[in-house]
C-alpha cells in the first residue's frame, strides 16, 4: 500500500537532507511534528521561519541578528576590543561559539563553511579567502599577525589546512593550527599513536 | 561573549529535543537554516506547518491524510479488502510503514506510541488499548482471530510485551510476535547468544 500522505511526504523531503538527518529520521520527525500538540508544532514552524531574517556578517561571514552593527558586522567584529590581526579560520558557526566559550581567542574569525574532502574550494569559500586577503592587504598592512587555520585534526582536515597553509603564507607572519594531544580527562592507554606522537612533541 | 541571537535561540530551543534531535545538532540545524537560500528556510517551515492539518485515525491512530473516510478512518482501516481480526500492535507509525512495505501483512494495527522502559503505559496508551478490547467485543464478536505484538525484541520491549499479552489474552484466539533469528545477510559468527537460540529454536 502506498499512501496518499502529501503533506506529510513534502515535509519528510524537506527535512531529509538537513544537517544530520536521514530519511529515515525525517521520516520519525513528520509523524512526530503531524502527532504532536498543533501549537508546538506551528511553534517550530515560525522559529525556523524567522531565522530567514539572520544577517550574515561582511567581514567573518558569521550568522548573527546584531542589525544594528555597521556594514552589516557581527558583534565579533564590530567590537573594538578585539584584535583583528589575529584571525581564526574556522568551517562552521558552532566551531565559532565553541571557540568563544573558551574565554582565550580575541581575534575575528573567517567562517569558511565544510571543507570538502579533496581540498578543493567551492566558489564561496575561494570568494571568502580573496576577501580575507583584500582584507589583510587594505586594513592590515598586507600582514596579520597571525592565521589559525582551526580545521579539525582529520586527514582531510589536515590536507585542506596544508593548502591554506601555502596560499596564505605571503599574508601572515604566522601560520598555525591548534595543538593536538590527549584531551583533558583522557587516558595515555587508549590514544592512539598519532595523538600521543603530538602529545610528545607538544609536551610542556 | 554572549550573543544577543534571540531567534537563532528559539530556532534551537525548539529544535532541542524533537526525535533525535540533541542540543548540539539543533545549533547545527538552526545556523544551517539561517544560512542557507531563505527560499528553502520557508518551504520547510511552511512543510512543518501543513502538518498540523494530518488526522489520526479513529481506529488505529494512525496520521494520515485521507480526508475523505468515513469517521475519520485511515486508508488500512477503511479498506475492506483487509482483515480486522488480524491486529498487529505497534509502537510507531515508521514500524507501519516498515510492515507495509513487507506486503505480508493484511490486517490492521493499532499504534501505541513508544513504550516506556517500566512496561507501564501512559494515559493515552491506556486509553488505545481499552479501545482495542472495545473494538473487540463490538465489532469482532469478542474475539480477534490473532494479536501480533509487533514490539522490538529488546528487554524492554519483551517485558512490556509479556504484559500486554496477559491482559489481552482474553481477546484473541492467538497472541504471537514476529519471529527472531538471524537477519538476512547477517552472519552466524556474529549473531549473540540470544538470537541464535531463538534462531535455533525457529528453524524450519
Amino acid at each position: 500500500m502506498t499512501f496518499s500522505n502529501q503533506r506529510l511526504n513534502n515535509a519528510i523531503k524537506k527535512l531529509t537532507g538537513l544537517p544530520g538527518i536521514g530519511p529515515r529520521q525525517a521520516t520519525r520527525l513528520a509523524y512526530f511534528l503531524a502527532r504532536q500538540d498543533n501549537q508546538r508544532t506551528l511553534e517550530l514552524s515560525q522559529s525556523i521561519s524567522q531565522l530567514t531574517s539572520a544577517s550574515i556578517c561582511s567581514n567573518c561571514f558569521f550568522i548573527h541578528e546584531n542589525d544594528f552593527g555597521p556594514d552589516g558586522l557581527c558583534e565579533i567584529c564590530s567590537d573594538p576590543a578585539r584584535q583583528s590581526n589575529l584571525i581564526a579560520i574556522i568551517e562552521k558557526e558552532t566551531d565559532l561559539i565553541s571557540l568563544e566559550k573558551t574565554n582565550q581567542f580575541n581575534g575575528h574569525y573567517l567562517i569558511l563553511g565544510d571543507l570538502k574532502k579533496n581540498g578543493i574550494l567551492e566558489d564561496e569559500q575561494r570568494r571568502r579567502i580573496e576577501h580575507l586577503k583584500k582584507n589583510i592587504n587594505q586594513n592590515l598592512n598586507s600582514q596579520a599577525q597571525e592565521i589559525i587555520l582551526a580545521i579539525n585534526p582529520t586527514s582531510f582536515g589536515d590536507f585542506s589546512a596544508s593548502l591554506l597553509s601555502k596560499e596564505l603564507a605571503p599574508f601572515a607572519t604566522k601560520i598555525t593550527r591548534l595543538g593536538r594531544g590527549i584531551p583533558t580527562g583522557g587516558e595515555i592507554e587508549f590514544a592512539d599513536e598519532d595523538t600521543l606522537s603530538a602529545a610528545l612533541q607538544n609536551r610542556n
